[in-house]
């Protein structure tokens, strides 16, 4: 065996340069993870706050770990490990229908899902299902940075349209502007990462009116892709989260147990492709080649077996909201501003100064781990995921309050 | 909502065409085994012999059950179940290069593996890291199917080499022939599915001879990509699996424990970029960049936490064996011809007539499901996957033997 140098740098150019750039990129979420935890190594990790990570801190439900050990002592081995359809075990897919239907009245079978690693799965799979080089896919900012990677790499453009800074709601009028020929995807995420805001049911039907008049116009379907990973992170008995479908038929619906059971690392989730959706068969058909492409064999069987028991169950979500309410309330009396979120469990809140990046690396000194709202399209703001247990929110409140009075005694006001 | 049905045809046609044929596509593996179970329902399962999938018969080993319980058990659930870096967990793949080097006298780290769900996602992701529209990939026949896919999704050609029929091993003059400057990756698949063939560390050194004269004279890496589930599934005592990273440098290396640990289902693999193949850290920065667009968060934590404890373990894999030697010399016995395979568990039997599809076609007249060489790009061959018990071949065996009588009679001669 021998090694030729002579070959590096020209190999290098030979790989694909858009998937090389992705694998290089530095993520801001990860890098102030990372760094958390070497500040962590350094000073002990009960000195260091660390809201950088969407990582569930609740523990997944008792029947999670009581229905594992119950499948894996009564399921023989050579059964339980198998491979199943690739599309996930037809009573899987019915137990979630079954969910489904009686929560939200809608009559969905077996057929019409399809199980996947997790949202993040779904969405890619929907993307490479659908778009073709030169497609439009809107995006509303803040935003999950995937997103724009999933449409890019299809060869499609992603158009970023701002939500308004004050309730992080979409500004219809430019939305229905955005509106092309070209488009074929809007992903509609509600609740929001990282804002936290919910999309009304008025503001998800003016949305779907818009669509239909562009769909007859253009004489094609435009699809929203929705997608509620946190669906049931919600907090006030008034708020409720319009279940897309019912209000707009050719949607894709994407979902993730991820939040809801607190199994981020064990990627359960799956897409729905309601009967009603434009050439919904078709859709379908489009997903099974795009999961078979990207080497999807199927949702790992154990925890295909442990949906079907689990399904409809969560973990205890009560923890969030206490944490929303102490820190809302003490980031407001330091006088930080923000919108307060109805859901999921991030604080997106305005930085004293317009350099977001500037702020985070500030806030770095006081021990406090922040995400610049730059990462999701959205600069001059912060994410704070607040998934940590209520004591490092407490406990990380004098540093909140030292931080804003650094801005305050800099430059006279927050 | 309304249902706009004028826009059925027109979306249809905005679909990606590609990805929509590869999920309408009929697998004739996955048609097989729907029909076996069809047939099973209509006479009963001990009525009909399945010999369509690859799916261990045999047990996961004890440590396996064990370790899932005690992880459940002993690791928190907010531990077990959450988020881990992309690639995997570092101590995880530490285990996981520490065994590699105990058996190959490597020296591979952490940084030089990363998990993936199977050698399928193993495989895709190698492809997609490294190929660009124009792109050959050399494809040796009979092959896994899935290749060609995995290939022409990134817009590359599959160049495809029939091995020589005697004994299914690679002609190396055409190889030699068929390596042009658009070649990028040779796809090695040893033991071979379907053939159970071995290519030997003579053929190894053979062809990474031509490949290193051809980058050279190209003056860019030429990769073999090499696909090795079936490593451990191995009957004799005389016969080794050349371990290829260690005869070529520029080597991309994908393994699954489906059938090694007999657990196809929870899709457990990694690939592997050893530090001596051209231009590593880039293509392991191209490989993370693919894991990312399509949609990979990490491999299921649960599965990453069993791997430490699991690795280097083998399901009881002797009952191969036996199903080998009894299948091959009944077989023989009736008159059919095929080369002896050493490894993996699939016999590849040539057809007594030379249209593959209609020889299944009348096996299954005797109840016999099998898949035509014809998916495999091996027309007049038939493969028989013996991975099923012991008493179902025997049992089998009268249908084998009167499908042969019925050649031999019709025909004069099998």
């Amino acid at each position: 065996m021998t090694h030729n140098p002579t070959l590096q740098k020209e190999a290098q150019t030979m790989l694909p340069q858009n998937v090389l750039e992705y694998g290089r990129e530095d993520n801001a979420i990860r890098e102030t993870a990372a760094y958390a935890a070497r500040r962590a190594e350094e000073i002990g990790a009960e000195n260091v706050f660390n809201f950088s990570i969407g990582n569930p801190n609740v523990p997944a439900p008792a029947i999670v770990t009581e229905s594992l050990m119950h499948i894996i002592q009564t399921v023989p081995p050579e059964v339980l490990h198998a491979y199943t359809p690739a599309p996930g075990m037809a009573q899987v897919r019915r137990a979630v229908a079954d969910d489904l239907n009686r929560r939200f009245g809608t009559d969905y079978t077996a057929n019409d899902l399809y199980l996947t690693a997790g949202a993040s799965a779904a969405l890619s799979i929907a993307c490479r299902a659908t778009l073709v080089a030169g497609d439009e896919v809107i995006i509303f900012a803040p935003y999950f940075p995937e997103y724009a990677v999933f449409a890019e790499v299809c060869g499609a453009r992603s158009v970023i349209l701002k939500c308004r800074e004050e309730d992080f709601q979409i500004d219809l009028a430019a939305f229905e502007q955005a509106v092309t020929k070209k488009t074929k995807l809007v992903i509609v995420n509600s609740p929001s990462n990282p804002s936290g805001s919910i999309f009304s049911g008025e503001t998800i039907d003016a949305m779907a009116d818009i669509l239909r008049k562009k769909e007859a116009e253009f004489g094609h379907a435009i699809y929203i892709l929705a997608d509620e990973p946190y669906r049931e992170l919600v907090y006030d008995d008034d708020v409720t989260v319009p279940f897309i479908p019912n209000h707009y038929a050719d949607t894709i619906y994407c979902y993730s147990y991820s939040k809801t059971l607190s199994l981020p690392g064990e990627r359960m989730g799956y897409l729905l492709v309601p009967p009603k959706a434009a050439d919904s068969r078709a859709l379908y058909a489009a997903i099974c080649g795009a999961s078979r492409v990207i080497g999807n064999v199927n949702n790992p069987s154990l925890f295909q077996y442990l949906l079907q028991e689990c399904v409809g169950a969560t973990a205890d979500l009560t923890v969030y909201k206490t944490n929303r309410d102490l820190l809302c309330a003490a980031l407001t009396e330091y006088g930080f501003k923000m919108a307060k979120p109805d859901g999921a469990f991030y604080l997106f809140v305005k930085t004293p100064e317009p350099d977001d990046l500037a702020f985070c690396a500030r806030a770095r000194q006081y021990e406090l781990m922040l995400v610049p709202g730059s990462a999701f399209g959205y600069p001059g703001y912060v994410r704070i995921s607040y998934c940590v247990d209520t004591d490092t929110i407490r406990r990380s409140l004098p540093a909140f309050r030292a931080l804003a009075e650094a801005y305050r005694s800099a430059e006279g006001t927050l």
